[in-house]
């Protein structure tokens, strides 16, 4: 269902058993990014209505999601700040093709496959924090996150054939399960 | 209450008369403008709690006033397309002192200004437009807009003192009442 071509290898979960107060700091910004990339795909791509409508949800929904995590950092006296990103956005980012309408195409499915990463991560958070409340909230945020993966797939659709979408879907899921088994020394929702 | 210098030119009241369908495609724009602008002040200030839950609020309502123009665009059968935008916005920004935390303060008062500028001009148009459905709805954005003016200099005060506020509101409403006296010949929003 959700496109990917790897696991997340057993080496992220002992980052996020050594260093949660980063992964959760992180988390809030990715958040963020999240609700920006959909803001700055609706720049983009403002004559298309279904897409302005789509992404509208998204920015509301992934803005409501950095307020819960900034909320649970309150609750664990973990001070919200500035962190390094992790390469991953940047190196998907790389893929998107420069011209139109297969810019379109790459940015939506990349972001396609950022969010299904997520989703992926928040169904191994939930199963192995040793925590109820964060559990839960792993739990709360999966579904509208896998939700915004099949947006996004549906979006590459008005801009390319079906086989195109699945073609183009199939290379980038390689390139991005190739990054995630490489992985990165910073603790981070995707490293 | 608005902070205003000058009071829109009878200039602009011919150019809504002339090129009505122009304005309102320039106002879906503006619209979405105004959502970027209150993303992108979020991702500069993230740290700051209170101004991401108002910038938070200013996105959602932002983008939904976009969604009510597109709307208002399509019930009167006007094909939404991509305009050229008025000088307005860039000459303001080009005020927007570098350092931090003048560069804070600017950035806020100018949003602050534009928000003004837009009610101020939301209360010509519902006076004039003879249409009574044009004239509620700019009836209904006018109380939003004004809440957002109230925002943004409310947010100035986290980054300088009262009377660093109000010079430099002073000053940058100076600016914006010459730059809407000169006026443009494309007909906008801000024109």
């Amino acid at each position: 269902m959700l496109h990917l071509k790897a696991t997340s290898p057993e080496r992220w979960l002992h980052q996020v058993r050594d260093h949660l107060d980063e992964i959760l700091i992180d988390h809030a910004h990715c958040e963020k990014k999240a609700a920006g990339t959909a803001m700055n795909l609706m720049f983009a791509y403002v004559e298309n209505e279904q897409l302005c409508r789509d992404m509208t949800e998204i920015v509301k929904e992934e803005l409501d999601h950095f307020h819960l995590v900034i909320e649970l950092l309150k609750g664990r006296g973990i001070r919200f700040r500035r962190l390094k990103p992790s390469a991953y956005g940047r190196r998907l980012n790389e893929l998107i093709r420069k011209m139109e309408p297969q810019r379109a195409v790459d940015r939506l499915l990349v972001a396609a496959l950022i969010e299904a990463r997520s989703c992926e991560r928040f169904d191994l958070l939930r199963q192995h924090v040793g925590d109820p409340q964060l559990a839960d909230f792993y739990d709360s945020l999966f579904e509208t996150e896998a939700r915004h993966h099949s947006t996004y797939i549906r979006l590459a659709h008005l801009f390319t054939t079906v086989e195109n979408v699945e073609e183009r879907l199939d290379e980038l899921a390689e390139a991005e399960a190739r990054i995630i088994m490489e992985g990165e020394v910073m603790p981070r929702m995707h490293s």
